[in-house]
């Protein structure tokens, strides 16, 4: 009987080699050979997977969105206090572990490898924007946020906040832990909420 | 007579020369060959002032720091109201002209470059956390902030706040233009400050 690889699963393997290999030595380090090296495969049969690694690079980073998705998706299905839900689905952004750091370094490499190829990568849609939007929409409807609020600026100064700690985890883990994190975004949902 | 030139000033146009390669190619693309090129030296000479690639590069950082650093201080010496005050200097750390989008780009661009070479980058110490904690603490000697803040949280949240919309502003200028920066950063200021 001839091996039977479901070749879904594959390209997934050679996206999460992918990241191990960004994880360990940046950008630079994410050639074709070094990945196929880390998946444990041949030139030849990585590019039967993928053709180029720009298409690599494009799906490991879906991955990345595909997987924090997933997770929020999870946590609305829970039967949590508002604020608290908003709070965890916030936490799903921002590097507070070990999955959540590697998707954030990935991710930062990423944007800095695709910015000069704005042709090959539609860098500007990592899904966050669109993320907060609707949740500073949903806090609305739901009679969250005080009246007074311009939706429009809290929405950009939320995006920003998110994107800047997440930055700041990133690059400075030990100052930027979890408890931080918690109590900054704690702090800046009471500061828009009612109550 | 020799022709003399001004060293210092010799190793300005090379960084800024660097910068411009950056600009146009990413970090990929600043090698001492191309940087040589930019700015009409021979490799020879090149070396000459910088012996290392990444001596220039931190020397090009460096610079973006010390100009920033100038424009705040010739803010600092206006007689401007305090609130005024605050938000020209906030500005002076976010892309919102050619001069403060090169910054921005180059700053990204090395960041993700000196990611993994911390051993020869000290990338923790852009100035941006200690300028931001200065400014907090000052308004708090002023009088300026509301009373029941948490100074370290508030800080925190400033910073995330301007390293993700410089971000942002840098990824996305067309949506996060100056006046939408100015009208979130205001609405930031009004909500940590009395009156």
């Amino acid at each position: 009987m001839p091996k039977i690889v479901d070749h879904e699963k594959r390209r997934k393997q050679i996206a999460e080699a992918t990241w191990r290999v960004i994880l360990n030595l940046g950008m630079e380090g994410a050639t074709v050979r070094n990945i196929a090296k880390e998946a444990g495969l041949s030139l030849g049969a990585l590019r039967h997977y993928f053709s180029t690694q720009d298409e690599l690079l494009v799906y490991a980073m879906d991955l990345v969105k595909e997987q924090a998705t997933v997770r929020i998706n999870e946590i609305t299905k829970k039967d949590l206090p508002p604020k608290e839900m908003i709070l965890s689905i916030l936490l799903q952004m921002v590097p507070i572990n070990e999955e959540t750091m590697a998707e954030m370094e990935v991710w930062f490499a990423f944007i800095a490898h695709a910015r000069h190829k704005e042709d090959i990568f539609n860098i500007k849609d990592d899904g966050v924007f669109n993320g907060i939007k609707k949740l500073v929409d949903s806090m609305e409807q739901y009679g969250l946020l005080r009246k007074e609020l311009d939706i429009a600026v809290e929405t950009e100064r939320l995006y920003a906040l998110i994107d800047g700690i997440a930055l700041h985890a990133l690059l400075e883990p030990k100052r930027v832990d979890k408890e931080r994190i918690v109590r900054v975004l704690e702090r800046h949902l009471d500061s828009i909420c009612i109550g």
